[in-house]
């Protein structure tokens, strides 16, 4: 494709309208690429982030442009890969959820200094997906791709099927073939192809990485393998979302689920900017990442206080967290150190009990991934890891609709006939 | 209960602080009784409806305060029977979802006038039922209940447990006993009582309304019978979103599912406010309602030239439109008469391809009920009786995970190993 080989010189002038994104950059090594569908430098072969042009931003003027904008991510369309015309596109819009003071989950974990659950079920396709698919979206318009692909543990999946056929573009998604109902249907049935590959997500995304060198992948864009530096761009939203909504506060902690690793880290990335932009007071804040022991690879990492992540073959509930060799899971250690926070994990029965705790007390049904950080959250707090005094957020990443499962054993409390007598036998009066 | 003596008496002072709600008006004869927690005139049984106070607004200045206000219903705080500080009390914050121009969609149905789905999916619990829920919340506490219950197509229940949770309130809800497995799990995931009833849902309300006349219902807040006057009010913010996202212009047309009759009677009567306050300017507009062909029985008795509903014994995919006997019936014939509107219905086959076409146009996934109201327009498009080149809002009401069966044929188009050989024998490439 011509795009790929203007991506991979060095020379040639930016040829992409991607609003301020000035080039690629290598996390590693610094260097500096034309913005393209490519993610791994050259050079070192380290991961490609996008750098940003925002010198020409006054904090103050830069606020109200945003409070000014529209009720999704792109309020924030100065501070991320797009077009300045991005909202008159056809895209999901997704973002600018609620940022819910949890008041009684407080009180059933001890938390004094203000909790809240950021809760991304509330996004088009129930899940935070859709926050960087929106970014990977827009790349794939400026670099004339014509299918959108992804490798998913699920909520990808729907993610990128449900923007595509929004904004008119073929899709093919790769999931393992042995996924949630939910989550196999909400992929397929907004008509693009949905691949089932035998065996887990780790397996999934090694093929996808396969076609994409393959004639059989031209004009695909894959929204988290050559499209990822813009991708992984899309959860800083939940930073500045976060942010605005404590007005224009840091929270003191986060707790985030790790999958790749990708939301965690761009997350920090968020927060930096929010800081260097002057639209949040410096001050310091701690991360937290949230792993389900059945696939704890960093979790384990951080715990034996190595810094190269050991894969693990996944076993857990937790499916859309079932990623065994984390891409960014050397930098969510980096991150989690840096910051004072940690990494920690919780078992399958501590998932379950924690998606009943948060639907009982506040009225939000996660899936097994909000059940991951909840927990997590309450075994930080009774460690002494966490500290209940100071403001906390919890991020719900996904729809508890989606795993249906976990809480399989919920159901009716009583099977009555229409009538007072029945009701009075069966004890509910 | 005191209150309930209350609101019985008509001399009494207005006791409770609903904001503008100044006291329940019978809509059959005008008979006015204080705000209480009753829904039937003592004089002619007919319903009771919610009259206010709304003398003191200025239109300008009520249109700046509604825009200043938050995203979600209490932006509207001043128009509804709740007191004006609704937002600081713990409840689900519902409403402010997006109105999609659906492009795609007016493509495929021939609509050249503008096509929108209003999309309820985007609410806490994932239906429309959040908007009702939270008014009768305000009732409940207002009156001081202390069970929050309902009888429910499935819906509703979610949303009754969800608030329920939410704003401290134990709760115990009725469903016929066959609904869909997301449904049920939904409704019992917040830890309230779920009980099943052995019959459909005209059972289920029936038991209800004898559960209030018994003992054993004393306390007890049932969101769609002693508080539906409330309740209903809910669905006033569907009319008053659409137009304000409209920028402040009625739509032309409308498509609005049916099950008791009651959104749709409510949305006509937000419009009608909308126009009376000046809000909007005052041109026709017309109502569509939509139904199941398995449960029609008001668009039997439209079609009919009618005035009375002859109640149906219910069979049909679209189960939270399952209402056999629906009590605003009547009403709803009235308002698609006086509008010009109509009332239609589409078989099983006609929901499961609109769910599907609704997917791949918009990337939208609708519940049965958004099936129905879509597969509706396209029946009224073809049949000539609505103009496609007016503008046109759809409603999706709910959301496509609560009714994956309906879909369940939709799933992996390959199943392959991770490989490219795999891939190209599955006939991808
Ligand atoms: C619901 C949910 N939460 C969190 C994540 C973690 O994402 P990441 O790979 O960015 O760590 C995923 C990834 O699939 C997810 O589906
Ligand atoms: C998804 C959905 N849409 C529409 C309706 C119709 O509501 P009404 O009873 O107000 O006509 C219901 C009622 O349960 C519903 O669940
Ligand atoms: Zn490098
Ligand atoms: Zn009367």
């Amino acid at each position: 494709m011509a795009v790929q080989t203007v991506a991979s010189t060095t020379d040639s002038a930016k040829t992409v309208d991607l609003g301020p994104a000035a080039a690629l950059s290598c996390r590693e090594c610094g260097h500096r690429v034309p913005l393209g569908p490519v993610f791994a430098c050259e050079e070192c072969f380290g991961p490609l982030e996008i750098a940003y042009d925002f010198s020409a931003y006054d904090a103050e003027e830069l606020r109200k442009q945003i409070e000014a904008g529209p009720a999704n991510i792109w309020r924030y369309a100065p501070l991320l890969p797009v077009p300045a015309d991005v909202a008159d596109k056809p895209n999901l819009n997704p973002g600018w959820t609620k940022l819910v003071k949890a008041d009684n989950l407080a009180r059933e974990l001890g938390v004094t200094g203000g909790l809240y659950v950021k809760d991304d079920s509330g996004n088009p396709t129930h899940s935070f997906k859709d926050r960087v698919v929106a970014q990977a979206l827009e790349a794939a318009r400026a670099f004339g791709f014509t299918t959108l692909s992804c490798s998913s543990t699920g909520n990808l999946a729907g993610a990128v099927g449900a923007a595509a056929a929004r904004a008119g573009f073929r899709s093919c998604v790769f999931i393992p073939h042995d996924l949630e109902q939910g989550k196999i249907v909400m992929a397929a049935v907004y008509g693009g192809d949905l691949v089932g590959i035998e065996g887990n997500y780790d397996d999934v995304n090694r093929f996808c990485s396969e076609l994409i060198g393959d004639p059989a992948g031209e004009g695909w864009g894959f929204v988290n393998v050559n499209l990822r530096p813009y991708y992984a761009e899309g959860s800083k939203t939940l930073a500045y979302e976060i942010c605005e909504q404590l007005g224009w506060q840091l929270p003191d902690q986060i707790v985030v689920p790790i999958a790749s690793g990708s939301q965690l880290t761009k997350i920090d990335k968020g927060l930096q900017e929010l800081i260097k932009l002057g639209l949040v007071e410096d001050k310091p804040y701690k991360i937290f990442g949230a792993q389900a022991e059945g696939c704890s690879p960093v979790s384990t990492a951080f715990k034996a206080g190595q810094d190269v992540v050991r894969p693990q073959k996944p076993n857990t509930i937790a499916k859309s967290l079932a990623i065994g060799n984390p891409a960014d899971g050397p930098y969510v250690l980096d991150i989690a150190r840096r910051t004072g926070g940690s990494v920690e994990d919780v078992n399958d029965e501590q998932v379950v009990d924690a998606i009943k705790i948060l639907a009982r007390t506040e009225g939000i049904f996660a899936e097994t991934a909000g059940g991951v950080t909840v927990g997590v959250t309450k075994k930080l707090i009774e460690n002494g890891v966490l500290d209940p005094t100071k403001t906390t957020v919890v991020l719900n990443t996904g729809d508890g609709l989606k795993t249906l499962d976990a809480v399989a054993g919920t159901g009716l409390t009583a099977t009555i006939r229409p009538n007072l007598d029945s009701f009075r036998e069966a004890g509910l009066a």
